[in-house]
């Protein structure tokens, strides 16, 4: 197939969400999922049903909701679902993405030989006919079918060549190159791309697609060497996010491809100038923050701007800058709404921003952004984006978090008073001391829910300009009793630690980190599977459940 | 000149320090440049001196200080200041390098069309002349002169050759190839450096070096394209940062380099096991933050150790893993002093971690120990490291500190109350409400200081596991006034905005976002010019005025 169109498959939800600590409730999924779409994705890889009934329910979910909406597209995006070469995962896989207009089944084996040795315990014969027998299982489901001998980085290249012609003879539609251990150089993987072109019988027919990741801090200039040796596909996430130092991050391919088509010759189907609010929303609702210095989408990879305009002294803005901010949806926070803005206003105003509420979400955003206007002179665009993401992101309320009062400083012993209800409706009041004001606030959470666990990581930022600015906190946390359903990991033959993460917005940042904190311990609970009885009456469950 | 080894010419005290709220006082120069020389950087760039006479002082101590002490090194490091290519900035530069043993001069002019004719308005011949001119100017001082034709990347290579061929002559050892604007990919920028190696004039005896920007995310794979292609000496800096998406990380290239040695056939002098130390220097100085899938040095990098240990299921590491956590100086953090720890123990551990104090700041540093140790059950090396380097970083104390107490919560007005001693050791005792404890805090302290100020950024990492881990706060502010003495930008012609940056530990987070915003203060009410008489108490002004 030859055109110049390469294909965006985002694996944020299925590749990112390994990533320690990036956990997302279904809830998170599904939004980031329409963002994704929005964006102009071709393909969404939704997650890796096999790994839980709560992962299958997700990919479900976002197969019912975006893969039959069009949303200004001409076309819903496909959507696919992972699984590993056998019939049990692809059974699942299929269930999660049958109800898409565009289903994709994604099925992998390793091809190396160290995985093959130690990790498959399988020789290399064995391999072929087992990717033969499951290609040719998930075909009789499926029409698109995606195969991916994994670690092919490492693999001997002439073998790869039999396992894939074999693979597109038993019907698979893509064929996905991933280099899992970051190790190939950019000739390299080009050169390995080549080879597959020239040497693999049947290839002309089928999608070549690459999923590179980024741990000598080389995925997109091997992406890029792949497109260009052929590949059309390329596997990307948002902000580049995935497990150790992550994958091929979207942003940058996108970009590379727009300000140098006249190098490339290439197109996406990315609408730039959404990249800057859908790399929001996933460093919100994942926790993972983005350093300055990103390429693309970090605070200071446009931060030139400032100083040009204020000096007006270079007179040709291409002297120093090959992008402009507006391309990826970069405008400076502007005053949008006061303290005297109505709900009209208001719902209108979200509605340009991409987000839609019912009525009763609408009720309670406009209080809130009420409440803010009250304290906060200037409510800008990224103010209300946090307020709505964070009432998204707060869906199963086991215990809620009724009141805080603390006190701290140098001059005495930090305390802090917690009122809290109960899943049955019981109110709870703690105080507990502590070595800081957090420390003393968690500790009094912990008084009234007893759920040991570790705190991995606990950072804040404050999201927006100024000494009065909105104070957002990211926690993540740890389970410490074996009390947690496991979830299997797609790469290897144990379980993944089930970390937990939470976020909380608020102008007092002590608010803020009790409610990350009581975010990420309401998850812990729901996972337990303890309080399910108790939670019917949130959003997010009834929405699950209607689903089911 | 050929051989295997590639010179690591580290650029964060410049390129890396011109980041948008960077600004490193001289002491925190000065221990990012020891930390840089026990690493094993070849080359440090200290700085742009003609910037400030701040700048130049900086530069002078690190030649002083750094430039002529071996470290464990067979030589000490070649110490170079940035020029323009004109006659005050190189007498300038030569000023402050001529203390080292290696000293270089390193000045540039631009080549490309668009810079020539927006920004020198010269034609080709005036730039080729005063090329010429200046680097000879420049080798009446120092034997060692590197020349930069800026915008490399998007300059005529014709042209190119021309000047480089004139630069030779008039007596540059290093010419070095900037993609300025980050545009290129790694073809082309490899195609430009086998162009100027197959017809540059004199090339043969002398080292091309690169120099790269990360905007399109190609700055490690165009390094290394450069490299392949005969570049001798890699321009990177720690954490890439550097204006904009940054400059390629010192980090990619060494394990880049170290990891497919097989491949590249190279070496560095880089001591790859303190990469994992000096990054978290550099970030906690500059209050960049290292986002978590950052190659080599994210805290995710080697994410996958945890649970491969903790499963033991595989059995041969190398699976899923090309390096080694303790490669680049990863291990686990680990109780290493309890509160029981004399000051002898204290002394050789903070020896062991490549810290000498004198008396005075051990006495503080034990001091600051024990009290935390006091409030917090494990006492790890990078508490100590947070201590001690919170300690240095916290020199001019013009205003300081001495109680803070504050209420917040959701049931009342969040509250600060401050007592401060001022320059002439007044008193100053003020209370204020606030949006939260933070903004109420930070509101108290302004009633003291009178100091406008725009708050750019505010974060809060903890830097330790745990609930009752160590929070540092990084702050940068902008005057909002003019009485600001302006800091020349190298590129352009005009003045930098100046932002000042804090940071604080404590684990009370209110205590350490007021340390973080004293500091940031106390930085500007420094750089007023208005306070030298009243700082000559603290220990970085005085050696400043011993230096001088």
């Amino acid at each position: 197939m030859q055109d110049n169109l390469i294909r965006i498959f985002d694996t944020t939800l299925r590749d990112g969400e390994q990533s320690p600590g990036a956990t997302l409730t279904s809830a998170e999924k599904l939004e980031i999922a329409k963002a994704l779409a929005k964006l102009g994705v071709d393909v969404i890889e939704a997650g890796f049903p096999a790994a839980s009934p709560d992962d299958l329910e997700g990919v479900r979910r976002i197969a019912k909701e975006v893969g039959t909406a069009k949303m200004g597209r001409s076309l819903p995006p496909v959507i696919c679902g992972l699984a590993r070469a056998n019939k049990s995962d692809i059974d699942t896989a299929w269930e999660a993405v049958k109800h898409a207009d565009q289903p994709r089944i994604h099925t992998f084996l390793a091809t190396s030989p160290i995985h093959m040795q130690y990790k498959l315990k399988m020789d290399p014969e064995e391999v072929v006919e087992q990717v033969r027998e499951m290609v040719a299982y998930a075909k009789t489901y499926c029409d698109d079918v995606e195969f991916s001998p994994e670690d092919a980085g490492r693999s001997d290249p002439e073998f790869l060549y039999l396992v894939l012609g074999e693979a597109i003879k038993a019907g698979a539609t893509i064929i996905n190159i991933p280099d899992t251990v970051g190790y190939t150089t950019p000739e390299e993987f080009g050169a390995l791309i080549a080879g597959i072109v020239a040497n693999t019988p049947g290839v002309e027919g089928v999608i070549i697609s690459v999923h590179c990741h980024d741990d000598l801090g080389l995925a997109t200039a091997n992406t890029l060497a792949g497109i260009q040796a052929g590949a059309q596909q390329a596997e990307v996430t948002i902000n580049g996010i995935g497990e150790r130092a992550g994958n091929t991050s979207l942003e940058e391919i996108a970009m590379a491809i727009r300000t140098r088509r006249q190098y490339y010759h290439l197109e996406t189907n990315i609408d730039t100038t959404l990249i800057a609010r859908t790399s929001r929303m996933v460093s919100n609702y994942t926790g993972i923050p983005v350093q300055p210095n990103k390429a693309i989408v970090g605070a200071n990879a446009f931060a030139h701007e400032a100083g040009i305009h204020q000096d007006g002294m270079l007179k040709n803005q291409n002297t120093y800058e090959i992008m402009r901010p507006d391309m990826v949806g970069l405008s400076h926070s502007k005053l949008v709404l006061g303290k005297h803005s109505g709900r009209h206003a208001f719902k209108n105003h979200l509605s340009e921003m991409g987000y839609e509420l019912n009525q009763e979400e609408l009720d309670t955003a406009f209080q809130r952004f009420k409440e803010l206007a009250d304290r906060k002179k200037n409510v800008t665009d990224i103010d209300i984006e946090a307020l709505v993401s964070d009432q998204i992101a707060q869906p199963v309320e086991i215990f809620s978090l009724e009141g805080l009062q603390v006190s701290c400083g140098t001059m005495g012993l930090p305390t802090a008073t917690v009122r809290m209800v109960g899943p049955d409706g019981t109110v709870h009041v703690q105080a507990a001391i502590g070595t800081g004001p957090v420390d003393a606030t968690f500790s009094a959470i912990n008084t009234v829910i007893q759920a040991p666990n570790t705190l991995l990581e606990y950072s804040v930022n404050a999201i927006t300009e100024g000494i009065d600015a909105i104070g957002e906190v990211s926690v993540r946390l740890e389970a410490e009793n074996g009390s947690i359903p496991k979830r299997k990991s797609p790469q290897n033959n144990f379980f993944q630690t089930r970390t937990f993460g939470g976020h909380g917005v608020d102008t007092d940042i002590i608010v803020a980190s009790a409610k990350a904190y009581l975010s990420a311990l309401n998850k812990l609970l729901y996972a337990s599977g303890k309080y399910g009885q108790y939670a019917n009456n949130t959003k997010l469950l009834q929405t699950s459940e209607q689903a089911a």
